[in-house]
């Protein structure tokens, strides 16, 4: 062996390689976009960084939103792939304020899924769509041989109509405006990391997963100055908040206080050594809201079953951009970060 | 051990379970679609079993249609998952006579897939979109863990608008009509089992993937008689030619020596024991055109690119209805059925 190759070794160059972490919602799956998609495909759509794009076409405004479902394990407390599949595509419709329509879906599917679970996955998305009031009208299923896949896959994709005039994107959040979230945080999350893991409680953790257009269609009603929805799902509340002070270049304040958690979903949290602002949601919103109506939105929004909880959790600042600070319980203050990696894989 | 028991035994129940077959476009995804799917979303759209839905909003007809990619390997001669996954979903736009407007994609990767392959596909997909003329306006992205995937699964959903008044659906062929092939089949099936399979020929066989919107609008032109269109992707012109004799309750009557196939695909097909009929393309299309148009059309699509190779190969029948039958070479006639089984898995 050449005793120089040893001791100056040429730089073994490593092969940049997707990680678990790229599909967390957290600050990797940012960088994922931001370096890989993005150069690539940057538009006045995509770049808005909005889980649904809203284009024109014939002079009607049409969100256009998808998702695939990649969910383990398939069924859980309060709902299952199938349910997700539909509730989370419509919630991407209703953030852009649009009366959701249409969907597609296309299944992947592993050879030696049983078609019981099938069946089951496909009466639940049945009952989704009844309940939201949308129709599945195109769909694909493909089949992938054992061991290239995980029994089931779900993308579905929505058409939805915006029946008003204004922008509601996460650049929107002006100083002063409120912030407001509709229910308690980290029951989805919590449910299925509870069955996935075994864990049992006093009180069964439900996902909440839900469709959220009609309380949308509430809130939108009663303000004009509703700047941005979003839906806190990978990723829980923190990650969606980041995104917002980010996009808006505004700072976020919120009230630790303010954030229900409900006491089986903290403590499933305490014992998984999670952070419960980390956890993901399928049932809730968040909204950027003017001042002027905020507490009128939130009247609103507890008239309504999904958004019985709701509350303003805090505010829109001129102070630290691009950062969300949260006032604690204890009365001090911490940064809310986005996560760094892999907060929960394969949740939704 | 209970001698009852052994002479006796309880019936055991076999649980029926998703096999490969039900992914491969024959018999058995018709039945998967007709026992599981339809039975549950029938509606409208759906019962048309056409590979797209065509929905009206605010006035405007819209095409929709979703497709998801697992084809292995994810690169083969001329293309890659990229490539076909822009213009599958293109060409099940242009089959409604749609044009195509707007994409979403979503990707479900395996943790460990090398970024500088997502980056060749994303590549290669911003240049099929630039070709099409399509733009990928929304997107998501899901990371599975290893062994959970198959490096990487892409789902297109697209909208394209429809500028005609005219119905293109499968249940529209007449007696009388013409069947008209744009071009020779077996290409992209036989090139991606070249290398899946590591054969080589004299001649590479390359995927014929291409969006074939522009020869589409070009026969729109020329002909108010164009009843169907459609891509005879997996399961090849044997399945696509039996989903229109079936949907519009005729006979189709073709002839075999008007099948075009390449040399190097006759060749791999014999090699591997396949029926070029039954492998999938990615960039020709089945007309089924009013007899008074036929020749004019296929003049018209002589003249594109795309449809340099068309011609008429048929003729829809009032004769065994539901069938189609091949006039043979050597000038018998032969039942050309849907295969019963999986021809050839994740081809697309």
């Amino acid at each position: 062996m050449d005793a120089a190759a040893v001791s100056c070794p040429l730089p073994r160059t490593e092969t940049a390689r997707v990680l678990l972490g790229h599909g967390s919602g957290g600050r990797m799956s940012a960088d994922l976009i931001h370096r890989v998609f993005l150069p690539r495909f940057g538009n006045a759509y995509l770049d808005r960084l909005d889980d649904q794009a809203v284009v024109e076409i014939g002079g009607q405004r049409l969100a256009f939103t998808t998702d695939s479902f990649v969910v383990r394990p398939l069924f859980f407390p309060g709902g299952d792939i199938g349910t997700l599949a539909v509730n989370g595509t419509v919630n991407d419709l209703a953030m852009a304020g649009a009366r959701p329509l249409y969907l597609s879906a296309g299944f992947i599917l592993e050879e030696g899924l049983s078609l019981d679970d099938l069946g089951a996955i496909l009466d639940s998305m049945r009952a989704a769509c009844q309940r939201a009031g949308v129709l599945l009208v195109t769909g694909d299923t493909k089949v992938v041989n054992k061991g290239s896949g995980d029994q089931c896959f779900i993308n579905t994709t929505g058409i939805g109509v915006v029946e008003h005039s204004w922008l509601l994107s996460a650049d929107q959040a002006r100083p002063g405006d409120r912030v407001i979230l509709s229910g308690t945080i980290g029951d989805h999350g919590m449910a299925v990391m509870s069955r996935r893991e075994g864990l049992e409680f006093d009180t069964v953790i439900e996902s909440d997963t839900a469709p959220l257009h009609e309380l949308v269609a509430t809130m939108l009603e009663g303000c004009p100055e509703i700047r941005c929805l979003r839906d806190p799902t990978r990723g829980g509340l923190a990650s969606t908040l980041n995104e917002l002070a980010l996009a808006s270049s505004v700072g976020l304040e919120i009230d630790e206080t303010r954030i229900a958690v409900r006491p089986a979903v903290h403590a499933a949290c305490e014992l998984l050594g999670l952070d419960p602002l980390y956890v993901a949601n399928e049932g809730k919103l968040v909204a950027i809201v003017g001042e002027s109506c905020a507490d009128a939105v939130v009247e609103r929004m507890r008239r309504h079953q999904l958004g019985a909880d709701a509350s303003v959790i805090g505010e829109v600042t001129e102070r630290h951009p691009k950062m969300v600070v949260m006032r604690t319980r204890i009365g001090g203050s911490r940064i809310v970060d986005l996560h760094p990696g892999e907060i929960l894989p394969r949740i939704c």
